[in-house]
């Protein structure tokens, strides 16, 4: 089968001919791959950057947002059958650990991450097994919500939690509406009563954040933190949910945060960096953000089949992964590009 | 000033001339009535059914479901200002005892009942206190949300609990689509990412749930229960929310229920009445459901202020309060009837 | 090896040679038994009871309270190895259905449950899977805890569920104080602060169970719920947890209940039969309890670690299974009676 | 009567004659002082360390940490009497505010402070509200638990979030087993199952702690992280409750957290500064932790009735307030310093 592989860091990916996966264990799951999300971790990869963290071993399948039709499966695979369509958790995890049994799959003890660590689904067939695969509703094609299984799963899942921590009416500022922003704030818009303050520095994205359920919206421009404040009566926010992370983000987030407020951390690149006495007298928590879980990742397939979360994709072939990644790195893409192969 | 007062029980209710309510304590409010439900508990007030329960004296004010302008405030009062509108929780409690410092004020010990155990709205002023405004968002008439006080808190308070105990992609069943079962379905739309089924022997009922959110709409006709389970894969709901209990309504509820399920009970009429094996064998919950808190109502207000809570109202002059009733009595009230004085 | 075997019903247990369990599929664990609990349920299965719910093809081998030591691992164990000293879980669940995702395991949409449905430890060896076995802490034998795996992890359960909806001092009336109520007892005390209001037709029940934690025990003669009543000065109690469910116990124990009190159903027998009206108007929640999860058999074997929960036990000879079913029936056994091979 | 007050910063403590306080207000409570606990922060104001935050007008009582029996009530007082034995909650709040309605009036958006910034109760009487006064148990008394009021509650509200956020067996690191963390473990003893390690640069806190509750106690000596990070199996622990807050306990806690783990923050001094990839990555959570609310305080007198929690207190006359506080300067006082009047 054909798959683009990563052979060597700062290389480009090269399109190999290389055998289909099959079965060998009992709880396996091959995948036919109806779309692949060309994520900038992609990018990030060939620079080096995960080599020592993955460790994984060249060449390899890149692609870690993947999504398609059910090709075959192990004897002891109960929740899949062939022919159904699709998305892949970007984890596989052991079900064995106390994380894993207690819906809290991302901490598996012992997990594989395709498209990082062992081959991806930049090609025709991806082998998982039955703990990552999540059945799609009948409304849904695998190439449109390909992109969802990463990074709109980690907004899916910190905006699941500003739902559980907040109450219809209360603040929530979304910091950041770019591509995890924009489905945190359609996630919250489904699933929360909140009243949603978007900040961007990009005009257009603060336009688009309206269109889809933000209640104000306000370019950052040095007066935003001032501007959060008032609209929100002096108190501040009862929530911070922080797409950024850097470039001063967090304490501007800090100072919009209201006394007994949550801070969701899910974008990275600063430090949270606090006098303990703040976070004792003001008694604020900041809640780390990672990965969705499986059970997420299903969540968030049911909104989208409810038309509540939408993600717009731009499609090229297989092997046109080149000019896809080029886009992407140039800024050119539309949404999220997706391989089809 | 004008007053629609209980003058005996079995007669027509009487406009009569009282003095216009006065501040006497600290934390006394003073309201312009802007609007006030006509509930069909009012009828079954002055058929006598609360006589014994309310201990009232007569004649006193009829009007449950208020909202106004504040007129006047007593010295202590700070959440409120002369001028506010304002709807008003249906009781007026004590902030001292356990449930009240617990946010679960319905259940203070020591609360009256204005409209009930005391002097109401149908007038055009009434006495409260600061424990019982709600403030309105400018974009909110107190004559367009009034009727929201008891009958919708109450469903709010339930659709809420369902919001708290589900994720999205679980299934609700919402039996009854009345005046309750509308504001539940429009709650469960807002802040829940639940697919709703909605139940109802009424096909208009259930044609106007499919337009405010619900997602599969079924109409009472015997094979109901057998067409929840079905849609459910025959695992049955994650969720009940009865707005019936009566004519059957829970031992239908119960057969469409899910292993390890809610089954929230609002309407009444008849008995819960299931082996107690069934309850451990099934692992299932019964969770009662009374009108909402303080808090819920500004949660409420909230969500009717962003749109997604709609009411639909006809208003009447205080003096019509007559022609109110008699439409209420003989079914020609579209949505809610509201008094203005 | 030598295995206790269902060979008809209404028949004698019969000691049989049977062929030691070998692993066959990669999740499967061998356990050389340590301990197994011999339980009423046994004496069920013997009189027919289950025959039809189980659907098990006879001969079998009984016993569902097991623990041993891990005597053989498939390919893929990474949770125990050989040697291992294990309790089991009563269930072998699927893994992959979304109640196993979600630490609910108990409602695994395809489990067995062996010595009900499949082969049980009334014998030398056990073949079960990896998804079953709990490791033990050095502290603990197998044959202590045995017990603990089916009853013990019921009555954890539910106790773990009132230490989440109370507060310390809220009142907790548990009503009987037998088999399970002495380890709910016991599991309350360790973590929870409520106040334990003990309720037993038993003299030497309530006597065991003031030991054990309980802060009030009341001998039921009828004015038990009188006197309940009046120990929470007139209010009821926050939490009834029901280890009887039938004889009455039920509305016993309604009338025990606070307003928004949460009542525990675990014992059955006689059905829950309340008004609507009353479920509402008092705002009472009904709460269901099956046996515990994986995830709770741990728990459970970390407070019998900490010394926290005890249980007494009679051990026998696995050949004398006659003698201990015997003294079972005719209430001989002090604690819980344990065959070891 | 006799009132111990603040004349000026950086002199000595004045005992004045003053006007015994009276009612005026509906909800007002006068108490007669049993008990008032003598804490550092008191040092700190005579320091003049809270002049500008307090704004407080001198001369003014100081004491913070109150018990006694109630003496006088407002015409609408309705949960205490005269004579009542009660401890006072450190704030006096609005009961009107959402914080306050919702459970967290420690969030008050208008609340007092006595002893902070109005009179407080090194003196015979102090004038409190309805708000703010706990009936206590019959078997305690006002001098042995006044030094819960503040430092005790604070320990107690921050244990019971590690309680609500854990199961039995996991492990909560506690960092500081001083006045506070003392009476966190004993907490943490009484209402969770977790398995308790104490750290502390104090081998004889280490022990008591291992007399209260503590499973293990560790002497913080260099090797103290790695030591955590062994008996945790390599992963770390659920909680890290820290009482310390200074002196590279933080950069020590997270070390010592598992991933997914809880870091509670009390004690204070230094900052929270952590990449936020690692917040990420790791899923963390930081907790902020100011002083419980009024239904807390009540819930840890309910520990403290039932014998779960217990204070050492050494008494003096409330005329010797000078050796007191020259006692606690100099480390001389065992358990709590508590003057009667």
């Amino acid at each position: 089968m054909k798959a683009v592989q990563v052979v060597g860091y700062h290389q480009d990916l090269v399109l190999n001919e290389i055998p289909k996966p099959e079965i060998t264990g009992p709880l396996d799951v091959i995948v036919r791959i109806g779309g692949a999300g060309v994520c900038r971790t992609d990018l990030h990869i060939l620079e080096g950057q995960w080599a020592e963290k993955s460790q994984v071993t060249l060449p390899y399948t890149i692609g870690h947002e993947n999504a398609g039709w059910v090709d075959a499966v192990g004897s002891a695979v109960t929740n899949v059958a062939v022919g159904d369509k699709v998305i892949l958790h970007p984890l596989v995890t052991c079900g064995l650990c106390r994380a894993c049994r207690a819906g809290d799959d991302v901490h598996c003890e012992t997990s594989d991450f395709p498209g990082i660590d062992t081959d991806g689904g930049y090609a025709e067939y991806l082998k998982t097994t039955a703990r990552s695969v999540v059945r799609l509703d009948d409304s849904l094609e695998p190439a449109e919500v390909a992109a969802l299984a990463d990074a709109g799963l980690t907004a899916y899942h910190a905006a699941a939690k500003v739902a559980a921590v907040t109450r219809p009416g209360d603040y929530c500022v979304v910091i950041g509406a770019g591509g995890l922003g924009h489905i945190g704030i359609q996630v919250l818009a489904a699933i929360s009563g909140v009243t949603m303050i978007v900040v961007d520095q990009n005009p257009d994205a603060v336009e688009l954040a309206m269109e889809i359920g933000a209640h104000h919206g306000i370019v950052a421009d040095g007066t935003h933190v001032k501007k959060v404040v008032e609209l929100t009566g002096g108190h501040g926010a009862e929530a911070v949910l922080d797409f950024v992370g850097e470039g001063g983000a967090t304490s501007e987030g800090v100072a919009m945060l209201r006394q007994a407020g949550n801070y969701l951390v899910v974008g990275y690149g600063e430090n949270i960096d606090v006098p303990t006495i703040d976070i004792v007298s003001s008694e604020i928590n900041f809640i780390g953000n990672l990965v969705g879980s499986y059970n997420d990742l299903g969540e968030l397939m049911a909104l989208a089949a409810q038309g509540k979360v939408k993600l717009h994709t731009t499609e090229y072939p297989l092997t046109e992964f080149g000019r896809a990644l080029a886009d992407l790195d140039a800024g050119r893409v539309r949404g999220r590009a997706i391989l089809v192969p």
